[in-house]
Protein backbone atom coordinates (compact mmCIF):
# COMPACT_ATOMS: atom_id res chain seq x y z
CA UNK A 1 0.00 0.00 0.00
CA UNK A 2 1.50 3.24 -0.81
CA UNK A 3 -0.24 6.72 -0.23
CA UNK A 4 0.93 10.38 -0.48
CA UNK A 5 -0.23 11.00 2.70
CA UNK A 6 2.28 13.76 5.13
CA UNK A 7 4.37 11.10 7.00
CA UNK A 8 5.63 11.68 11.03
CA UNK A 9 8.35 10.45 13.61
CA UNK A 10 7.77 10.60 17.32
CA UNK A 11 11.09 11.42 19.03
CA UNK A 12 10.47 10.46 22.94
CA UNK A 13 13.01 12.21 25.07
CA UNK A 14 14.79 10.51 28.55
CA UNK A 15 16.80 7.82 30.52
CA UNK A 16 13.89 6.81 32.62
CA UNK A 17 12.03 5.69 29.48
CA UNK A 18 15.22 3.80 28.16
CA UNK A 19 16.10 2.19 31.78
CA UNK A 20 12.40 1.02 31.55
CA UNK A 21 11.37 2.66 34.98
CA UNK A 22 8.63 4.92 33.08
CA UNK A 23 6.77 3.23 30.34
CA UNK A 24 5.60 5.01 27.50
CA UNK A 25 2.14 6.30 26.12
CA UNK A 26 2.68 9.39 24.61
CA UNK A 27 4.10 7.30 20.99
CA UNK A 28 0.99 5.36 20.82
CA UNK A 29 -1.45 8.35 21.76
CA UNK A 30 0.21 10.39 19.15
CA UNK A 31 0.08 7.93 16.21
CA UNK A 32 -3.51 7.23 17.08
CA UNK A 33 -4.43 10.79 16.43
CA UNK A 34 -2.52 12.23 13.69
CA UNK A 35 -3.84 8.67 12.10
CA UNK A 36 -7.11 10.35 12.46
CA UNK A 37 -6.25 13.42 10.17
CA UNK A 38 -3.99 11.05 7.58
CA UNK A 39 -0.74 11.33 9.01
CA UNK A 40 1.28 8.41 9.03
CA UNK A 41 3.49 7.83 11.34
CA UNK A 42 6.80 6.14 10.03
CA UNK A 43 9.42 5.90 12.97
CA UNK A 44 9.26 6.43 16.61
CA UNK A 45 12.91 7.25 18.17
CA UNK A 46 13.30 7.15 21.97
CA UNK A 47 16.39 8.67 23.13
CA UNK A 48 18.42 9.49 26.34
CA UNK A 49 19.00 12.89 27.90
CA UNK A 50 22.26 13.39 25.73
CA UNK A 51 22.63 16.76 23.87
CA UNK A 52 24.38 14.92 20.49
CA UNK A 53 21.72 12.19 20.38
CA UNK A 54 18.90 14.83 21.19
CA UNK A 55 20.55 16.74 18.21
CA UNK A 56 21.39 13.84 15.80
CA UNK A 57 17.47 12.25 16.20
CA UNK A 58 16.13 15.55 15.44
CA UNK A 59 18.14 16.37 12.48
CA UNK A 60 17.76 13.17 10.81
CA UNK A 61 14.25 12.81 11.41
CA UNK A 62 13.24 16.31 10.29
CA UNK A 63 14.94 15.71 7.22
CA UNK A 64 13.38 12.47 6.55
CA UNK A 65 9.72 12.97 7.25
CA UNK A 66 6.82 15.78 6.54
CA UNK A 67 6.87 16.16 10.58
CA UNK A 68 8.43 15.62 13.82
CA UNK A 69 6.84 15.22 17.72
CA UNK A 70 9.60 15.27 20.40
CA UNK A 71 8.19 14.67 24.01
CA UNK A 72 9.87 15.20 27.60
CA UNK A 73 12.94 17.25 28.63
CA UNK A 74 10.78 20.78 28.48
CA UNK A 75 10.61 21.41 32.35
CA UNK A 76 12.33 23.54 34.77
CA UNK A 77 15.11 21.46 35.94
CA UNK A 78 18.60 20.98 34.86
CA UNK A 79 17.69 17.73 33.00
CA UNK A 80 15.58 19.21 30.58
CA UNK A 81 17.79 20.03 27.37
CA UNK A 82 15.61 19.28 24.64
CA UNK A 83 14.43 23.36 23.54
CA UNK A 84 18.76 23.75 23.99
CA UNK A 85 19.17 20.64 21.50
CA UNK A 86 16.46 21.56 19.26
CA UNK A 87 17.83 24.93 18.48
CA UNK A 88 21.49 23.85 18.31
CA UNK A 89 19.93 21.15 16.11
CA UNK A 90 18.72 23.73 13.68
CA UNK A 91 21.78 26.04 14.37
CA UNK A 92 19.74 28.84 15.70
CA UNK A 93 20.25 30.91 18.92
CA UNK A 94 18.59 29.89 22.26
CA UNK A 95 17.55 32.67 25.28
CA UNK A 96 14.67 33.48 27.62
CA UNK A 97 11.94 35.15 25.10
CA UNK A 98 9.98 38.21 26.06
CA UNK A 99 6.72 36.39 24.56
CA UNK A 100 7.03 33.15 26.36
CA UNK A 101 8.28 34.99 29.50
CA UNK A 102 4.91 36.83 29.67
CA UNK A 103 3.01 34.28 29.22
CA UNK A 104 4.40 32.40 32.50
CA UNK A 105 4.43 35.48 34.59
CA UNK A 106 0.91 35.41 33.57
CA UNK A 107 0.38 32.23 34.22
CA UNK A 108 1.99 31.92 37.68
CA UNK A 109 0.87 35.66 38.48
CA UNK A 110 -2.75 34.20 38.52
CA UNK A 111 -1.99 30.91 41.05
CA UNK A 112 -0.37 33.46 43.27
CA UNK A 113 3.02 31.25 42.57
CA UNK A 114 7.08 33.09 42.16
CA UNK A 115 8.09 33.22 38.69
CA UNK A 116 11.50 31.37 39.85
CA UNK A 117 14.69 31.57 37.79
CA UNK A 118 14.42 27.60 36.85
CA UNK A 119 10.85 28.13 35.92
CA UNK A 120 11.87 31.27 33.75
CA UNK A 121 13.98 28.23 31.63
CA UNK A 122 10.70 27.08 30.30
CA UNK A 123 10.73 30.70 28.57
CA UNK A 124 14.07 29.71 26.56
CA UNK A 125 12.21 29.26 22.71
CA UNK A 126 14.52 29.14 20.02
CA UNK A 127 15.08 32.17 17.75
CA UNK A 128 12.28 31.65 14.75
CA UNK A 129 10.32 28.86 16.62
CA UNK A 130 6.78 29.54 17.27
CA UNK A 131 4.91 28.77 20.42
CA UNK A 132 2.68 25.79 21.37
CA UNK A 133 -0.27 26.89 24.14
CA UNK A 134 -0.14 24.70 27.14
CA UNK A 135 -3.63 25.16 28.64
CA UNK A 136 -2.67 23.05 31.37
CA UNK A 137 0.72 23.96 33.09
CA UNK A 138 1.41 27.37 31.02
CA UNK A 139 4.37 26.46 29.99
CA UNK A 140 4.63 26.65 26.01
CA UNK A 141 5.94 23.79 23.59
CA UNK A 142 7.18 25.47 20.44
CA UNK A 143 7.36 24.30 16.86
CA UNK A 144 10.88 25.09 15.09
CA UNK A 145 10.78 24.12 10.77
CA UNK A 146 8.94 20.95 10.58
CA UNK A 147 9.46 19.72 14.33
CA UNK A 148 6.82 20.21 17.11
CA UNK A 149 8.02 20.19 20.41
CA UNK A 150 5.91 19.09 23.21
CA UNK A 151 5.59 18.19 27.08
CA UNK A 152 6.38 14.52 28.23
CA UNK A 153 3.63 14.55 30.67
CA UNK A 154 0.57 12.95 28.77
CA UNK A 155 -1.95 15.31 29.56
CA UNK A 156 0.07 18.57 28.99
CA UNK A 157 1.24 16.64 25.85
CA UNK A 158 -2.01 15.76 24.36
CA UNK A 159 -3.45 19.53 24.88
CA UNK A 160 -0.70 20.54 23.28
CA UNK A 161 -1.16 18.34 20.43
CA UNK A 162 -4.55 19.36 20.01
CA UNK A 163 -3.45 22.67 19.47
CA UNK A 164 -1.27 21.65 16.79
CA UNK A 165 -3.81 19.06 14.94
CA UNK A 166 -5.41 22.14 12.94
CA UNK A 167 -1.95 23.37 11.73
CA UNK A 168 -1.12 20.22 9.82
CA UNK A 169 -1.78 19.04 6.40
CA UNK A 170 -4.24 16.23 6.33
CA UNK A 171 -4.15 13.26 4.57
CA UNK A 172 -6.30 10.34 3.42
CA UNK A 173 -7.51 8.48 6.40
CA UNK A 174 -6.12 5.17 6.64
CA UNK A 175 -8.82 2.36 8.00
CA UNK A 176 -8.31 -0.57 9.12
CA UNK A 177 -10.02 -3.58 10.00
CA UNK A 178 -9.03 -6.25 12.57
CA UNK A 179 -10.46 -10.20 11.73
CA UNK A 180 -10.02 -11.86 15.36
CA UNK A 181 -10.17 -15.68 14.68
CA UNK A 182 -9.38 -18.46 17.02
CA UNK A 183 -8.09 -21.81 16.61
CA UNK A 184 -6.19 -20.04 13.87
CA UNK A 185 -2.40 -20.84 13.32
CA UNK A 186 -0.37 -18.33 11.42
CA UNK A 187 1.59 -21.44 9.74
CA UNK A 188 -1.51 -22.32 7.94
CA UNK A 189 -2.68 -19.13 7.29
CA UNK A 190 0.37 -17.68 5.77
CA UNK A 191 0.42 -19.34 2.22
CA UNK A 192 -3.91 -18.70 1.36
CA UNK A 193 -3.37 -14.73 2.68
CA UNK A 194 -0.39 -14.34 0.60
CA UNK A 195 -2.52 -15.04 -2.36
CA UNK A 196 -5.39 -12.42 -0.78
CA UNK A 197 -2.90 -9.88 -0.49
CA UNK A 198 -1.28 -10.12 -3.86
CA UNK A 199 -4.91 -10.12 -5.51
CA UNK A 200 -5.42 -6.34 -3.91
CA UNK A 201 -2.31 -4.69 -3.99
CA UNK A 202 -3.78 -1.64 -2.76
CA UNK A 203 -4.69 -2.94 0.58
CA UNK A 204 -2.20 -3.75 3.34
CA UNK A 205 -2.34 -6.83 5.03
CA UNK A 206 -0.71 -8.21 8.07
CA UNK A 207 -0.84 -11.47 10.34
CA UNK A 208 -0.15 -10.63 14.50
CA UNK A 209 -0.54 -13.81 16.50
CA UNK A 210 -1.87 -13.27 20.00
CA UNK A 211 -0.01 -14.73 22.97
CA UNK A 212 1.46 -17.86 23.51
CA UNK A 213 -0.50 -18.62 26.27
CA UNK A 214 -3.77 -17.19 25.82
CA UNK A 215 -6.28 -19.88 26.56
CA UNK A 216 -7.75 -20.13 23.02
CA UNK A 217 -4.84 -19.79 20.70
CA UNK A 218 -5.89 -16.93 17.73
CA UNK A 219 -4.28 -14.52 15.10
CA UNK A 220 -5.76 -10.75 14.14
CA UNK A 221 -5.65 -10.52 10.35
CA UNK A 222 -5.78 -6.79 9.63
CA UNK A 223 -6.13 -5.19 6.50
CA UNK A 224 -5.66 -1.64 6.45
CA UNK A 225 -6.03 0.97 3.16
CA UNK A 226 -7.10 4.24 2.31
CA UNK A 227 -10.26 3.38 0.20
CA UNK A 228 -13.05 2.38 2.66
CA UNK A 229 -15.19 0.51 -0.16
CA UNK A 230 -11.81 -1.73 -1.45
CA UNK A 231 -11.17 -2.22 2.42
CA UNK A 232 -15.07 -3.70 2.82
CA UNK A 233 -14.17 -6.11 0.12
CA UNK A 234 -10.93 -7.13 1.71
CA UNK A 235 -12.57 -8.26 4.83
CA UNK A 236 -14.58 -10.05 2.86
CA UNK A 237 -11.93 -11.96 0.94
CA UNK A 238 -10.01 -12.49 4.59
CA UNK A 239 -13.90 -14.01 5.95
CA UNK A 240 -14.30 -16.25 2.67
CA UNK A 241 -10.36 -17.37 3.44
CA UNK A 242 -10.74 -18.33 6.72
CA UNK A 243 -14.56 -19.97 6.03
CA UNK A 244 -12.36 -22.37 3.60
CA UNK A 245 -10.46 -23.51 6.39
CA UNK A 246 -13.20 -24.17 8.46
CA UNK A 247 -13.08 -21.16 10.90
CA UNK A 248 -14.94 -17.84 11.11
CA UNK A 249 -13.59 -14.41 12.30
CA UNK A 250 -14.83 -11.72 14.22
CA UNK A 251 -14.68 -7.84 12.96
CA UNK A 252 -13.75 -5.42 14.83
CA UNK A 253 -12.39 -1.43 13.47
CA UNK B 1 27.40 10.16 34.79
CA UNK B 2 29.54 8.45 32.51
CA UNK B 3 30.31 4.91 32.24
CA UNK B 4 31.95 2.48 30.35
CA UNK B 5 28.91 0.22 30.66
CA UNK B 6 28.25 -1.27 27.17
CA UNK B 7 25.44 -0.17 24.73
CA UNK B 8 22.68 -1.61 23.43
CA UNK B 9 19.31 -0.57 21.09
CA UNK B 10 16.45 -1.99 21.04
CA UNK B 11 14.69 -2.27 17.10
CA UNK B 12 10.95 -3.05 17.51
CA UNK B 13 9.50 -3.53 14.06
CA UNK B 14 5.87 -3.37 12.87
CA UNK B 15 3.40 -1.30 11.22
CA UNK B 16 0.97 -2.44 14.01
CA UNK B 17 3.09 -0.65 17.17
CA UNK B 18 3.41 2.51 14.45
CA UNK B 19 -0.52 2.62 14.08
CA UNK B 20 -0.91 2.71 17.46
CA UNK B 21 -3.41 -0.11 17.48
CA UNK B 22 -1.05 -2.49 19.58
CA UNK B 23 0.94 -0.88 22.42
CA UNK B 24 4.73 -2.76 22.60
CA UNK B 25 5.84 -3.87 25.58
CA UNK B 26 9.01 -5.49 24.42
CA UNK B 27 11.51 -2.51 24.37
CA UNK B 28 10.39 -1.92 28.29
CA UNK B 29 11.10 -5.34 29.05
CA UNK B 30 14.07 -5.68 27.49
CA UNK B 31 15.71 -2.66 29.11
CA UNK B 32 14.88 -3.61 32.30
CA UNK B 33 16.55 -6.81 31.50
CA UNK B 34 19.52 -5.72 29.97
CA UNK B 35 19.92 -3.23 33.17
CA UNK B 36 20.31 -6.11 35.51
CA UNK B 37 23.70 -6.89 33.79
CA UNK B 38 25.03 -3.06 33.45
CA UNK B 39 24.20 -3.24 29.71
CA UNK B 40 22.54 0.60 29.17
CA UNK B 41 20.00 1.18 26.53
CA UNK B 42 20.64 3.99 24.62
CA UNK B 43 18.50 4.22 21.95
CA UNK B 44 15.24 2.43 21.02
CA UNK B 45 13.50 2.94 17.49
CA UNK B 46 10.34 1.40 16.14
CA UNK B 47 10.68 1.11 11.89
CA UNK B 48 7.41 0.19 9.50
CA UNK B 49 7.35 -3.25 7.89
CA UNK B 50 9.55 -1.89 4.70
CA UNK B 51 12.85 -3.09 3.77
CA UNK B 52 14.85 -0.18 3.35
CA UNK B 53 13.48 1.52 6.54
CA UNK B 54 14.60 -1.67 8.37
CA UNK B 55 17.93 -1.98 6.74
CA UNK B 56 18.73 1.93 7.80
CA UNK B 57 18.00 0.92 11.29
CA UNK B 58 19.92 -1.95 11.53
CA UNK B 59 23.46 -0.14 10.11
CA UNK B 60 23.00 2.82 12.07
CA UNK B 61 22.33 0.95 15.02
CA UNK B 62 24.93 -1.55 14.61
CA UNK B 63 27.04 1.37 13.58
CA UNK B 64 26.47 2.82 16.97
CA UNK B 65 26.03 0.23 19.92
CA UNK B 66 27.64 -2.49 21.30
CA UNK B 67 24.55 -4.47 20.57
CA UNK B 68 21.12 -4.18 18.65
CA UNK B 69 18.00 -6.47 19.61
CA UNK B 70 15.63 -6.90 16.99
CA UNK B 71 11.93 -7.86 17.69
CA UNK B 72 8.93 -8.83 15.14
CA UNK B 73 8.52 -9.69 11.74
CA UNK B 74 10.20 -13.70 11.84
CA UNK B 75 6.92 -15.09 11.36
CA UNK B 76 5.47 -17.48 8.70
CA UNK B 77 4.01 -14.43 6.87
CA UNK B 78 4.32 -12.17 3.70
CA UNK B 79 4.79 -9.10 6.03
CA UNK B 80 7.29 -10.88 8.16
CA UNK B 81 10.92 -9.38 6.07
CA UNK B 82 12.89 -8.79 9.25
CA UNK B 83 15.25 -11.89 7.92
CA UNK B 84 15.67 -10.49 4.67
CA UNK B 85 16.35 -6.99 5.53
CA UNK B 86 19.15 -8.01 7.96
CA UNK B 87 20.72 -10.24 5.86
CA UNK B 88 20.83 -7.27 3.15
CA UNK B 89 22.32 -4.74 5.55
CA UNK B 90 25.23 -6.82 6.37
CA UNK B 91 25.38 -7.73 2.36
CA UNK B 92 24.90 -11.45 3.10
CA UNK B 93 23.17 -13.99 0.95
CA UNK B 94 20.04 -15.54 3.24
CA UNK B 95 17.81 -18.98 1.91
CA UNK B 96 16.67 -21.52 4.29
CA UNK B 97 19.12 -23.03 6.05
CA UNK B 98 19.21 -26.72 7.52
CA UNK B 99 20.06 -26.83 10.85
CA UNK B 100 17.22 -24.13 11.28
CA UNK B 101 15.15 -26.72 8.59
CA UNK B 102 15.85 -29.58 11.42
CA UNK B 103 14.62 -27.56 14.37
CA UNK B 104 11.56 -26.95 12.68
CA UNK B 105 10.86 -30.42 11.38
CA UNK B 106 11.41 -31.72 15.11
CA UNK B 107 9.16 -29.42 16.57
CA UNK B 108 6.50 -29.60 14.23
CA UNK B 109 6.70 -33.68 13.75
CA UNK B 110 6.45 -34.03 17.44
CA UNK B 111 3.51 -32.12 17.78
CA UNK B 112 1.68 -33.58 14.76
CA UNK B 113 1.93 -30.56 12.67
CA UNK B 114 2.83 -30.17 8.63
CA UNK B 115 6.14 -28.20 7.81
CA UNK B 116 4.20 -25.90 5.42
CA UNK B 117 6.54 -23.80 3.13
CA UNK B 118 5.47 -20.65 4.94
CA UNK B 119 6.34 -22.83 8.08
CA UNK B 120 9.83 -22.81 5.83
CA UNK B 121 10.12 -19.38 5.44
CA UNK B 122 11.17 -19.13 9.35
CA UNK B 123 14.28 -21.40 8.50
CA UNK B 124 15.54 -18.72 5.93
CA UNK B 125 18.80 -17.28 8.35
CA UNK B 126 21.51 -14.82 6.57
CA UNK B 127 24.44 -16.75 6.10
CA UNK B 128 27.36 -16.85 8.93
CA UNK B 129 24.09 -16.25 11.24
CA UNK B 130 24.30 -18.16 15.10
CA UNK B 131 20.78 -19.19 15.44
CA UNK B 132 18.87 -18.56 19.11
CA UNK B 133 17.11 -21.20 20.50
CA UNK B 134 13.48 -20.74 20.91
CA UNK B 135 12.18 -23.12 23.76
CA UNK B 136 8.21 -21.31 23.18
CA UNK B 137 7.42 -22.00 19.48
CA UNK B 138 10.58 -23.96 17.53
CA UNK B 139 11.57 -21.33 15.42
CA UNK B 140 14.44 -20.09 16.41
CA UNK B 141 16.23 -16.30 16.17
CA UNK B 142 19.50 -15.46 15.50
CA UNK B 143 22.50 -13.33 15.71
CA UNK B 144 24.22 -11.79 12.93
CA UNK B 145 27.30 -9.50 13.75
CA UNK B 146 26.13 -7.52 17.27
CA UNK B 147 22.47 -7.74 16.14
CA UNK B 148 20.32 -10.42 17.62
CA UNK B 149 17.02 -10.79 15.79
CA UNK B 150 14.36 -12.07 18.29
CA UNK B 151 10.46 -12.70 17.95
CA UNK B 152 7.85 -10.17 17.87
CA UNK B 153 5.62 -11.99 20.80
CA UNK B 154 6.45 -11.04 24.44
CA UNK B 155 6.69 -14.48 25.88
CA UNK B 156 9.28 -16.19 22.76
CA UNK B 157 10.97 -12.48 22.90
CA UNK B 158 11.55 -13.16 26.29
CA UNK B 159 13.03 -17.03 26.17
CA UNK B 160 15.21 -15.97 23.63
CA UNK B 161 16.70 -12.99 25.52
CA UNK B 162 17.09 -15.26 28.10
CA UNK B 163 19.74 -17.54 26.06
CA UNK B 164 20.80 -14.64 24.63
CA UNK B 165 21.95 -13.27 28.18
CA UNK B 166 25.16 -15.54 29.14
CA UNK B 167 26.54 -14.61 25.78
CA UNK B 168 26.49 -10.83 26.21
CA UNK B 169 29.76 -8.40 27.97
CA UNK B 170 28.19 -7.63 31.32
CA UNK B 171 29.43 -3.70 32.89
CA UNK B 172 28.92 -2.39 36.38
CA UNK B 173 25.15 -2.43 36.82
CA UNK B 174 23.27 0.97 37.24
CA UNK B 175 21.48 1.29 39.80
CA UNK B 176 18.75 3.46 40.36
CA UNK B 177 16.38 4.67 43.65
CA UNK B 178 13.01 6.83 43.28
CA UNK B 179 12.30 9.57 45.94
CA UNK B 180 8.42 10.00 45.95
CA UNK B 181 7.71 13.63 46.86
CA UNK B 182 4.33 14.37 47.06
CA UNK B 183 3.32 18.29 47.25
CA UNK B 184 6.50 18.61 45.78
CA UNK B 185 6.49 21.09 42.02
CA UNK B 186 9.68 20.86 39.63
CA UNK B 187 9.59 24.53 39.45
CA UNK B 188 10.45 25.02 43.52
CA UNK B 189 12.96 21.96 43.33
CA UNK B 190 14.90 22.88 40.09
CA UNK B 191 17.50 25.14 41.91
CA UNK B 192 18.23 22.95 44.83
CA UNK B 193 18.50 19.88 42.61
CA UNK B 194 21.23 21.51 40.17
CA UNK B 195 23.48 22.33 43.29
CA UNK B 196 23.03 19.09 44.55
CA UNK B 197 23.94 17.63 41.15
CA UNK B 198 26.38 20.05 40.70
CA UNK B 199 28.50 18.79 43.94
CA UNK B 200 28.10 15.05 43.27
CA UNK B 201 29.18 14.73 39.15
CA UNK B 202 29.25 10.96 39.19
CA UNK B 203 25.35 10.76 40.08
CA UNK B 204 22.87 11.07 37.26
CA UNK B 205 19.84 13.22 38.80
CA UNK B 206 16.17 13.20 37.16
CA UNK B 207 13.10 14.77 37.97
CA UNK B 208 9.53 13.58 36.76
CA UNK B 209 6.74 15.28 37.85
CA UNK B 210 3.47 13.15 38.24
CA UNK B 211 0.45 13.29 36.22
CA UNK B 212 -1.40 16.72 36.28
CA UNK B 213 -4.46 15.10 37.11
CA UNK B 214 -2.85 13.10 40.48
CA UNK B 215 -5.42 13.64 43.28
CA UNK B 216 -1.54 14.72 45.34
CA UNK B 217 0.44 16.56 43.21
CA UNK B 218 4.02 14.70 43.51
CA UNK B 219 7.68 14.84 41.67
CA UNK B 220 10.21 11.80 41.61
CA UNK B 221 13.59 12.22 41.92
CA UNK B 222 15.89 9.73 40.98
CA UNK B 223 19.36 9.07 41.62
CA UNK B 224 21.34 6.46 39.00
CA UNK B 225 24.71 5.09 39.77
CA UNK B 226 26.88 2.52 39.31
CA UNK B 227 28.34 2.90 43.08
CA UNK B 228 26.05 1.90 45.31
CA UNK B 229 27.67 3.73 48.08
CA UNK B 230 28.49 7.17 46.46
CA UNK B 231 23.76 6.28 45.44
CA UNK B 232 23.39 5.87 49.04
CA UNK B 233 25.14 9.39 49.81
CA UNK B 234 22.83 11.39 46.69
CA UNK B 235 19.45 9.74 48.34
CA UNK B 236 20.56 11.21 51.41
CA UNK B 237 21.72 14.61 49.95
CA UNK B 238 17.93 14.50 48.34
CA UNK B 239 16.08 13.59 51.25
CA UNK B 240 17.61 16.64 53.49
CA UNK B 241 17.20 19.03 50.62
CA UNK B 242 13.46 18.21 50.53
CA UNK B 243 13.40 18.18 54.27
CA UNK B 244 14.79 22.10 53.75
CA UNK B 245 11.65 22.65 51.69
CA UNK B 246 9.25 21.20 54.70
CA UNK B 247 8.63 17.99 52.84
CA UNK B 248 9.35 14.65 52.96
CA UNK B 249 10.13 11.72 50.10
CA UNK B 250 9.48 8.00 50.08
CA UNK B 251 12.32 5.86 48.97
CA UNK B 252 11.92 3.30 46.44
CA UNK B 253 13.87 1.54 44.09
Amino acid sequence: MNTSNPTAAVLVIGDEILSGRTHDTNMRHIATTLGLIGVVVKEARTVCDEQRHIVKAVRELSAAYTYVFTTGGIGPTHDDITADAVAAAFGRSIDVRDDARAILKAWYDAKGVELTEPRLRMARIPEGAELIENRVSGAPGFRLENVHVMAGVPRIMQAMLDTIIPTLKQGARIHAVSLHVEGLKEGDVAGPLKKVAQAMPNIAFGSYPGPVDAPVPFVNLVARSTDEAALANAVIALEDMVAEMGLTGGRST
